[in-house]
């Protein structure tokens, strides 16, 4: 089968999966987490060959320790299977129900999106994760893991697949992508996929995003801030922005740039950095944190810069507002949070700065599906509609419309001879 | 100010605009009200200078009438802010309450997009309609309208523009855009516009979509479908389908194809062309429909196209299987209808017809935000994600997630110190 047949098969096989019922769902996900126990020998052994592989082609460190798939991932994904079969299943929801007129009644009612197109790099558990969500959500998926992992992910997603069938899935439920050229034809495939979600680099997902006329759900990148207000408790100032910084530096929900009130500079930031350099955090400041410790200057640049590493941008700010609009400038929507003891200050910065994740005293670290309670993530949203931050299966499904009457026309209305009621009922929807 | 400025200048209002309360909101709303009734003479005028001036340009008589902003259209857009009013504020509900641990929660919290361009055609009165509901939901606003009620619109944004300022709303939190090519510069300003809607033409829509990184919410065409089934009221049906078809024409909302099962087809069909040729309406079938009824012949084309006048394509299909899967694939995940008294053949179509409104034993002409009870709408979606359907104040918000700590770290976590007791909870976000 070439791309463009994937993508229709997908695309039939939405229409069937929006209507599997929540039990059905939930044996398929069993299955799947019976047959990855199962094969976990042949698995182990596919990922050694992509091990051995991308070690001779000098794949970086902190890739091919992603890549490594072993028993305790193995565990871990099959454990975060069973936790996703206790959760609700989120479509067949009534969302709203209003009696229109005697008789005639209108349920918003949560469905499946159709199909979701998923490329991600090396992170062999993220297929897992990714395709069990889209399942129990109702999704078709298409898949395009990284070519590193691709002995890994071939046996993976042929394992959920024939587990799926098996369950009663119907046939190209998912399918894996093999080749690159597949993710250029995936980008241009908007009649048959509904929604692009990338995992990877900033590179890769500014790539997808710029190339795709496919809603895209994801972040390009992560440029979090710590604001420490004149009302901050000092000490968990210190705590929270050292947390936020040097907890896993890697990662997107790190902090990268402290913005801290001018009356409290002097005192924080000798502590602030005294601290840090027990982590080795490079420190680069604007001129009146140069005034106060000893760190090389900041260019507008570093405000817009990802480091992902040991190192920090620092800007002393005259108020929250300032700090507000710093972040609003400079920030990517990702996740940003004021250290501060005054409610009203908080409450400021929590509804002006304009970021999917918006935290009061902790660290910009707890922005993450797992932690939210989500059971899993298919990744984290910096776009201003439909899902913001973590987005687990309620960024996987929408609603439609089900009217459902008794022969009811519209002529009777606008000749008067019926009138709307309009009246928002309890029920959930019949059908 | 050029179009730029005006567009930071709206991201900027954006931000100030998401804290506004509720009853700031409703009194700008009180006061736009206002205020479009004491001008009432002036709109009048630069209306008949539209007018006028438009009939002496040959506008096509069905834009005449739809570009006429006489009283009773000015009494019904303020009937529609009036009623706007009483809808609870859509920013700053609670969706969600989550105890990640003690004196650690996350809440989910309804907020606006940010900033909305909206371009209509020749219509006033949803300048009024869309304004008005972009305010409720707290989201600045760039208006541009058709240049044929280039007066009305003016004296209508300025009324509705200088009301909110004088009620306290922040500058530019609405901006008239006034050329052609104010709309081509739009379309490339991702970085400050977070939303598009369009309301017109199919083509002009489909320009709107082709042309911007954006995110559009509307839709292109409405074509919509009735399936008369084999278990099927027969008087019902012929209510239903002639309703569907010829209450008005001219809409999206209106049916272009009829789907009929061949089990009844011989009876229902004769009957059904006895009622449309009332109304004169142009029929084309296939083969089967040929054979029952003295129609043209339907092309391929004619399953695709969105007739918005008074002719229908019919169909004779085997089954609900095969009306389905035409309607997925001809179809513009609008509004369609079954007409059917077997509840499983109704669930099924329901379930697998993809579309944002799908409806039992009504007619498709209830698809609109009123009927619904929505007060008003800013446009009805077909895209997969964000909204489906007649959209309302709900679809013009978002969420953030709030996470309100007291100095908590991911480390605590991590190190197995603390561990997550995830506790879905019934509070509001106190901030």
């Amino acid at each position: 089968m070439n791309i463009m047949q994937s993508a229709k098969a997908a695309k039939k096989a939405s229409v069937y999966l929006a209507a599997v019922t929540p039990n059905s769902k939930n044996n398929a996900l069993q299955l799947i987490a019976r047959e990855l126990h199962n094969n976990v020998a042949l698995i182990k052994q596919a990922n050694e060959t992509d091990v051995e592989r991308s070690r001779k082609e000098n794949l970086p460190a902190p890739l091919l320790k992603r890549l490594v798939f072993d028993d305790a991932k193995i565990n871990e994904v099959i454990a975060g299977i069973e936790s996703l079969m206790t959760l609700p299943d989120p479509v067949g929801k009534t969302l709203l129900a209003t009696r229109l007129d005697d008789a005639l009644t209108l349920y918003k009612v949560s469905c499946p999106i159709g199909v979701i197109g998923v490329i991600f790099e090396s992170r062999p558990d993220a297929l897992v994760q990714i395709s069990t969500l889209c399942l129990k959500s109702g999704n078709a998926i298409l898949l395009k893991g990284g070519s590193e992992a691709r002995e890994t992910n071939k046996i993976l997603a042929e394992t959920i697949y024939n587990a799926g069938c098996k369950a009663g899935l119907p046939q190209q439920w998912l399918t894996l992508l093999e080749t690159r050229e597949d993710v250029s034809a995936m980008l241009k495939m908007d009649d048959y996929i509904d929604l692009i979600i990338p995992r990877g680099s900033n590179a890769f997902v500014k790539y997808i995003m710029d190339n795709s006329r496919i809603p895209v759900l994801g972040h390009a990148e992560g440029i979090c801030h710590v604001y420490v207000d004149s009302d901050a408790d000092m000490q968990m100032a210190l705590k929270v922005v050292t947390d936020a910084k040097v907890q896993y530096v890697a990662v997107c929900n790190a902090a990268e740039t402290l913005l801290v009130h001018n009356t409290i500079a002097t005192t924080f930031l000798p502590l602030l950095k005294q601290e840090l350099d027990k982590y080795n955090v490079a420190i680069v400041g604007c001129e009146q944190t140069q005034a106060i410790i000893n760190v090389n200057p900041a260019t507008d640049e570093d405000w817009k810069t990802e480091y992902l590493d040991y190192k920090l941008s620092i800007k002393v700010v005259a108020d929250v507002d300032e700090a507000i609009n710093h972040i609003n400038t400079y920030g990517s929507r990702h996740t940003d949070s004021i250290v501060t003891a005054n409610r009203e200050t908080a409450k400021k910065f929590l509804d002006l700065v304009d970021s999917g994740n918006v935290f009061w005293n902790c660290s910009t670290r707890f922005s993450d599906g797992f932690r939210y309670g989500f059971g899993a993530e298919v990744g984290i949203s910096t776009a201003k509609i439909h899902a913001r931050g973590p987005v687990g299966l309620d960024g996987l499904v929408i609603y439609k419309y089900k009217l459902i009457g008794n022969g009811d026309i519209v002529a009777d209305f606008v000749t008067g001879n019926r009138t709307f009621q309009h009246k928002i009922i309890d029920d959930n929807c019949p059908v």
